[in-house]
């Protein structure tokens, strides 16, 4: 078995300690006899795992308790129609910070169940970057006001929250606990797993219990956050398995240290902009002062260097390199698990391979 | 380790052999130097799982070109929303057969979205049973006609299913490629995976592409049938992990054949039900007509006695047989992946339990 520096955009790399442990309990989790993907979401050592995945979450990002842990099924892409579905009203309107394509995603949904206001539009901008405060037209008494935390196709990052009246949602599906941030400032975030947390099939969301029930209570059952709120995200069965992985990337990052991995992170992507901008032949596409630490997007001269940078860099066993088909060029994206070695191995290959065609 | 007899309702046993590649896989799928969990859902790697799991699907259901096999996060509850919510006009009528616990629950959520008429109600009927032929009351122009196939909670199941000129829906959760059907008579299938499919996190559904047509365009993307069908189950990143042991627990029913399949439930299910039938001291809850191949559920003579049986149950390694909070009382839940060895474990075990409180 050999393991490759695996820099998809997610699903994405995974702790090895936890992949090994997944392994190991398999068919046999704690002594129970059955695998955690076979037990009842109802009995003792389900609960055992359900609880310790919301303690992590709780411990790692400094919960108070008025703040809800819950899991949700469909990813964040589901929570783009939910959001404005439990939240957005008749009347009201919502303010959407158009940041790129996962911010036009949620604009688009929630253009389907009411009024939107979009307070900053920079998807279009080249180089790629976020608003910047005094770019933000926020509406008197929104709703809500969404914003995306980092663009994981264009690669930037809000580095500061903007602070709002109205309560504030962030989508942080390629950023969430990467960094620590203070929870006071919004009154929900949420992420699909499938970057930080563990596999895909599932959305963390952190709400405040105020606004969840304050929701729309006409919404079928399994759309209501108030359902997962009163009924601690088992009304039916949760994805259990997810949340199992979920429960030990989180005891992994705890044991690590939120600050710690924040300074891992933002060194191996210091690493990858220094080697970039050091070089004519690379060129970052991001502003620099919003470049994310989490996708580092670079383009080369030409397409058909790009393609060949990918196909070589591939068989040295550095995967996933291409950039989102929607814009192309290149991105290295290097998430929590994503080992330092992994980031210097790529270093040294762009070195080389200016080398040959610089 | 050691692996216990599993007889939870649901998640439930999973096949030994399936948990066993996905342990030795867990790391490494194929050669690709990572786990299924860490992916690209876009990638090669990832895409002929996707794929051969929905050609296990076709084989086993025989499906034709006019059926699509669709992977939805949310599990059967969710569907209980997306259903009415694609399919039940504002001036409509949905003929619902409520049968049960889960057939009620797909009532309740229908009728938050539009008019339901209940073609049958036999949800609290003792003994537990099915609606026969001649006391379903159809709608005319129903929008849709919706059964529930296995009643889990009480053990109650459609031996023969009946034939509507609305188009059929059927909630499969928990039998499911339990024994062959025609396709044919339905519009649409579905079922949570994590009684005969593999892990919870998802409902496979199997629809017919004009039905899927149909549904309400305003609705958001990710609730509607016509975005899974059209995008291959790939619009956002689909829970890829879930889809991996689908893929591996329908080709391993492949192997096995469902026609054989379906013999050795039935012969499974008959082994309790002649225990229970053989005793004055246990006694059966569903009517023999409707008694479910899945789901075995019985008394014994009084709530102590229940509770006794279970524990002792549990001590040697028969675990899970508590019926459900709702209803009280034993529950064997035997699919697909349920030893035949297991259930001569549990009749031993019910004569030896007989002879000292009986």
């Amino acid at each position: 078995m050999s393991r490759i520096y695996n820099f998809s955009a997610g699903p994405a790399v995974l702790p090895v300690e936890c992949l090994e442990q997944a392994r190991d309990e398999m068919l046999d989790y704690n002594g129970s006899g059955m695998s955690v993907m076979e037990m009842s979401h109802r009995g003792k050592v389900y609960s055992a795992i359900h609880e310790e995945a919301k303690a992590n979450i709780r411990k790692l990002m400094k919960l108070t308790d008025d703040y809800e842990v819950i899991f949700v099924q469909g990813g964040a892409s589901l929570q783009f129609a939910m959001i404005p579905m439990n939240f957005l009203g008749k009347d009201a309107v919502a303010d959407y910070v158009c940041s790129g394509n996962w911010g036009a995603q949620a604009i688009k949904q929630a253009r389907l169940i009411g009024q939107v206001n979009v307070a900053a539009d920079c998807e279009k901008d080249i180089p790629t970057r976020m608003p910047r405060p005094e770019e933000l037209n926020w509406t008197k008494g929104a709703a809500y006001a969404h914003i995306t935390s980092n663009e994981t196709i264009s690669g930037a990052q809000f580095k500061v929250f903007p602070k709002t009246e109205a309560p504030l949602i962030a989508d942080m599906s390629s950023d969430i606990l990467s960094r620590p941030f203070d929870i006071k400032d919004f009154a929900m975030i949420y992420g699909g797993a499938q970057k930080n947390l563990g596999p895909a099939g599932m959305a963390l969301v952190v709400i405040r219990k105020d606004l969840a029930e304050r929701g729309n209570k006409a919404l079928p059952t399994m759309l209501k956050y108030s359902t997962f709120v009163e009924k601690d995200s088992l009304y039916n069965t949760p994805p259990c398995y997810s949340i199992y992985m979920l429960m030990l990337t989180t005891r992994w990052l705890l044991k690590f240290g939120l600050e710690n991995m924040w300074r891992q992170n933002v060194e191996k992507a210091a690493k990858l902009y220094k080697a970039i901008d050091a070089s004519e032949f690379y060129r970052g596409t991001a502003l620099p002062e919003f470049r994310s630490d989490m996708n580092v997007t670079f383009r080369l001269p030409t397409e058909e260097l790009e393609a060949q940078f990918c196909a070589e860099a591939t068989k040295v066993g550095l995967s996933g390199l291409k950039g989102h088909r929607s814009v192309g060029g290149l991105r290295a994206s290097i998430y929590n698990a994503f080992p330092v070695e992994g980031v210097d191995a790529l270093v040294d290959f762009m070195a080389e391979f200016e080398k040959r065609f610089g």
